[in-house]
C-alpha cells in the first residue's frame, strides 16, 4: 500500500496535528491509558516496580525496513516487535511504549490509521501500554521511533559476558527473513525470561543484523567464536532463496539480518544434551548449539572462526550506511 | 551550517554504521554509563528508585524546528531541552535519555559531532543520562526524537485539573522565541518541582506552541480561562519584533511558540499577593497572574476570553501540518 495519498481529503494534512492526535488516541483504544498514564499531558507517569527498568529504542524507515509491499499494519506491529525482540534478550519483559511518527503532510490518513492499529493489536498482544508519543512533520520521509521500557528479569543477559569453551546457541531457524519472517517474527520473550532464570545462561542478545555480524558484539575481548556451519538451523526460505539467490542457504543463514532470534551463551559446565533437555523441559521452539567460544589473546584474530563442510574465512557483516 | 557535506570524506556514510555508533559513544563522553547501564547492548538498564517514573519523547525536524542558522550544538542542547521542559511542567526531575538519529548518509560528520556535543553539554548540565538509542539511515530529512525518563516530584502536575476562579500564571516572559530564546530557553525544573511540592498549583503545563493554543489544553472542560492582556509578561523580543512585524508585541505573546514557560494554576484560597511573596522566597524567575478560570458549560463557547486594551476575540492555535 502507497503511503502517500493523491487526494488533499485522504492526506493528514487535512485532518491538521491536533486531530491527528486525538485519531491516534482513539485507534490505539485501550492501550493508550488515559492521562497522565497515557497521551494527552506534557508527559505519562508509568509505573516501575521493580526499582529498575530496561530500555530500549528503535527506528523503523520507508523503503529501508519496510515499502509498499508491507502492509502499514505490519509496519506498526514490526516497530514494536523489534523493539520487544531487545528487551527480550536482555531478560526482560515489556511494558510501556512512547512512540514518534514523523511523516510529510501528504500521507495517507488510512495508511496512518493501519499503521497504528497494527501497534495497537501488536501492544495488546504483549500487553503494553502505548503511553505517549509525538507526531511531527517531515519533508519526504516516513519514519517511526519507538521506545520500550520493560521490567528487568532475574538477571540481566548481556553481551560479551561469556568465557572460553562456553557453548553457543540459537533459537528457531536462520536465514531467509525477506521472504516473511521479517514481519511474522516471534520476539522471543518466554525463552529470554527462562534464560534470565537459568543461571548457567552467560551471555545473549538477538540476532537482528545476521548471525555472522551480531556473533562478533557477543564475544568477549579475550575470546573469538568457532562455528560449525553443518549445525547451522537453516531455514526453508535459506533453501528457497538458495534456488535463486547465488548463495547457499548456509551464506543466508550467516548473513540476512532480522532473524529475530536469540544468540547467547551456556557455560561449559552445563552440557550440550543437558541444555536441551532442560530447555524442551519448557519450551517447543527449537534450540541448537552452533559453536563455542574459544580463547583468543590476539586481536589480530578474526573474531569468528567457521568449522565444517559449509563456508570457510570470515565475515566482516553488514553496514546500513 | 549545513548539515550536508560535499566531500564523502566528510559524510557519515564514510564512518559506516558501526563506526558512528562508536564515534557517538565517545562524543557523549561520560554522561554515557558502560554497558547494560549505557550504550552497546540490546537495551539499558536504568534505576528507578520510586517505582515510578515520568517518560515523554520528542523530535527535532531540520528546516520545521531548526535550520542552517542553528548551530548543530544548539540544536542537540534544543532537542533534549524541549523534552526537560515537558518534565518540568510535570514537577519530575529528569535522569534518562535515549535518542534516535535519522539521517541521510550524506550528512556531515563535523556537524553530527557537534550536534551529540550539544545533547552531551546540556544533559550534563542537568544531570542527565545518555543511555542509548539508534541510528537509521533516511533518504533526504534530517531528524531526531528522544525519549526522558525522569522521577516525579512529591505530586504530578496535570493539566485540566483547575478549579473556576483558580488563578492563572506564568513564568518569565512570552513571545519572540525566534529571536534566540527557542534556543537559549532555560527548561523549569527548579519551579516545576517547586510547584509540584506546593498543595495550591492546581494544574500546569508548559508553553511550546503559544499561549494562546496552550492555554486551551490547560482548561479544565467545566471552565473557560480569562486572560486579561494588559497583564501578560511582554519580552523585550516581543517588542523588537513589533517593530518590523505587523502584529502587536501582545499577539506576539500570545501566538509565538516555543516560549517553554511553565502555565499553571494556583487554587483561588490563595491570594495573588501571598503566591507572589512565597514564590519570591525560592526564586528570582518573574512570576505573573496573566487571568483566572471562570465556569463555563456551554461547549460552543470559546475556551479564552480576552478582557484588557490589547486583542479581543479568540485564537485557534497553530498547527504543525
Amino acid at each position: 500500500m502507497n503511503p502517500i495519498a493523491d487526494q488533499t481529503a485522504d492526506q493528514v494534512s487535512h485532518l491538521g496535528e491536533r486531530a491527528l492526535i486525538k485519531a491516534i488516541t482513539d485507534w490505539l483504544g485501550d492501550c493508550n491509558p488515559s492521562s497522565p498514564r497515557g497521551i494527552g499531558d506534557d508527559a505519562a507517569i508509568i509505573s516501575v516496580p521493580q526499582e529498575k527498568a530496561v530500555i530500549t529504542k528503535d527506528a523503523l524507515v520507508f523503503k529501508k525496513h519496510f515499502d509498499e509491499t508491507t502492509s502499514p499494519y505490519q509496519a506498526g506491529a514490526k516497530l514494536l516487535k523489534r523493539n520487544i525482540s531487545d528487551i527480550a534478550a536482555m531478560g526482560g519483559k515489556p511494558t510501556h511504549a512512547v512512540v514518534a511518527c514523523l511523516i510529510p503532510p501528504t500521507i495517507s490518513l488510512k495508511w496512518i490509521q493501519a499503521f497504528y492499529e497494527g501497534l495497537r493489536d501488536c501492544a495488546n498482544d504483549f500487553s503494553i501500554l502505548i503511553v505517549g508519543g509525538d507526531v511531527a512533520s517531515t519533508f519526504e520521509d516516513i519514519a517511526f521511533t519507538l521506545t520500550l521500557v520493560g521490567e528487568p528479569g532475574t538477571r540481566t543477559l548481556e553481551r560479551k559476558t561469556g568465557n572460553p569453551s562456553d557453548t553457543i546457541w540459537v533459537t528457531g531457524s536462520l536465514g531467509g527473513s525477506i521472504l516473511g519472517k521479517h514481519l511474522n517474527f516471534n520476539p522471543r520473550i518466554p525463552e529470554g525470561s527462562w534464560l534470565s532464570n537459568f543461571p548457567s545462561a552467560t551471555s545473549a542478545m538477538d540476532i537482528s543484523d545476521g548471525l555472522a555480524t551480531d556473533l562478533i558484539h557477543l564475544c568477549p575481548d579475550d575470546c573469538r567464536a568457532e562455528v560449525n556451519t553443518d549445525c547451522l538451523p537453516l531455514s526453508s526460505a535459506s533453501f528457497e532463496l538458495e534456488k535463486s539467490s547465488g548463495k547457499t542457504a548456509i551464506e543466508h543463514a550467516l548473513t540476512d539480518g532480522e532473524d529475530y532470534e536469540l544468540l547467547f551463551t551456556i557455560a561449559h559446565s552445563v552440557s550440550p544434551n543437558s541444555f536441551i533437555k532442560q530447555w524442551q523441559e519448557f519450551s517447543d521452539l527449537p534450540v541448537t548449539q552452533i559453536g563455542k567460544l574459544i580463547e583468543s589473546e590476539d586481536p589480530t584474530q578474526s573474531k569468528i572462526r567457521y568449522i565444517g563442510s559449509g563456508i570457510g574465512g570470515e565475515s566482516e557483516g553488514y553496514e546500513h550506511f
